[in-house]
């Protein structure tokens, strides 16, 4: 099996960030060679979960036909927000918590789909599923992910999973989630930005 | 919750049958309450197996927007593949080996996708992450499924999942899946269907 490249959307949030990591990292432990890339600069929230434990914002790729002939997609599916030249790889895993549309295969593939509120709380489970311990600096960045897509357990699309994967990551990351969960929001928002500059 | 229908594609095989009711029994344990129906008459191949395990044919439906607002789907995901009137349901639930074709949801789902070679291949698994118990009779469905959708584990689909799945089915169901499996597939030729007339 030779290399392929893990990416989450365009504009990267600190879901799309965490989850290609994440997931990246889960792949290699399973005997597959993965890098986890980005799709664009990582925002001030992200910089922020990033600096906090410690990890580097994943390589910036424009297109991956150029380095790669397969990848693994999570928190998008649509061809629109993706890669440029996703039409030209294989598309062999996918995890995404968003509707399905307009993603059409060549080949069967291994997807894992959830109505859930972040794509790290499907990948917590999938490292409990396979009993693979969660490094403290990924666990960490795995939490920022939860607390931004559902604003620390508070948004309509939150799920009993969720709030689950939050208690067990901040556990393992060692810290108190709703302390620092405030404090990352905060980092996301312009007026944090602004306090920064000033 | 309301009720639910779980089913496979028109012109149904034996895998097609054995995951709808797997799929069903498997969600009814987990609280959700669900029936398995088919698309068509089961052929002969499903019949000898039904028959083989003492269990019944799914009800026929044409339709199924009459009936229920929500489905589940198993063994397929292309629309033209599916009931008549699936623009008319919200799909909550896929698990399929076919790669994606055409298949687009308004809201997130739950899917679980794996290019293995049978579908009840992904089901045992699910049963064993939950650590739910397959009835005897359903094994033994299950595994007809395997038998069926591999041809005894000889076609180029064939993973060591659907091998490993086989092994675990047959205990459970109490056969000897190479001697089951030869008659089972024998019974769906045609050869079989007209040495029974003879
Ligand atoms: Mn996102
Ligand atoms: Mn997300
Ligand atoms: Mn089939
Ligand atoms: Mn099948």
């Amino acid at each position: 099996m030779s290399k392929e490249l893990v990416f989450g959307h365009q504009k990267p949030d600190t879901d799309t960030i965490a989850a290609a990591m994440a997931f990246s990292y889960y792949q290699n432990q399973l005997g597959y060679e993965t890098e986890a890339v980005a799709l664009g600069e990582v925002n001030d929230e992200t910089k922020f979960a990033l600096n906090k434990f410690g990890m580097q914002a994943p390589r910036v790729v424009e297109t991956v036909a150029n380095e790669v002939d397969a990848v693994m997609l999570v928190d998008h599916n649509e061809p629109a927000q993706s890669v440029a030249d996703l039409d030209q790889v294989t598309v062999t895993h996918l995890i995404d918590h968003h509707r399905l549309n307009g993603f059409n295969t060549a080949q069967p593939l291994w997807a894992t789909l959830r109505p859930y509120g972040c794509v790290s709380t499907i990948i917590t489970e999938l490292f409990q599923d396979a009993h693979i311990d969660i490094p403290q600096n990924l666990a960490g960045m795995m939490l920022s992910a939860i607390i931004s897509d559902t604003l620390l357990l508070k948004s309509p699309t939150t799920t009993d999973h969720d709030g689950e994967a939050v208690k067990h990551l901040a556990k393992v990351a060692g810290v108190d989630y709703e302390e620092y969960g405030l404090q990352m929001l905060k980092a996301g928002t312009n007026l944090a930005a602004k306090s920064d500059e000033a």
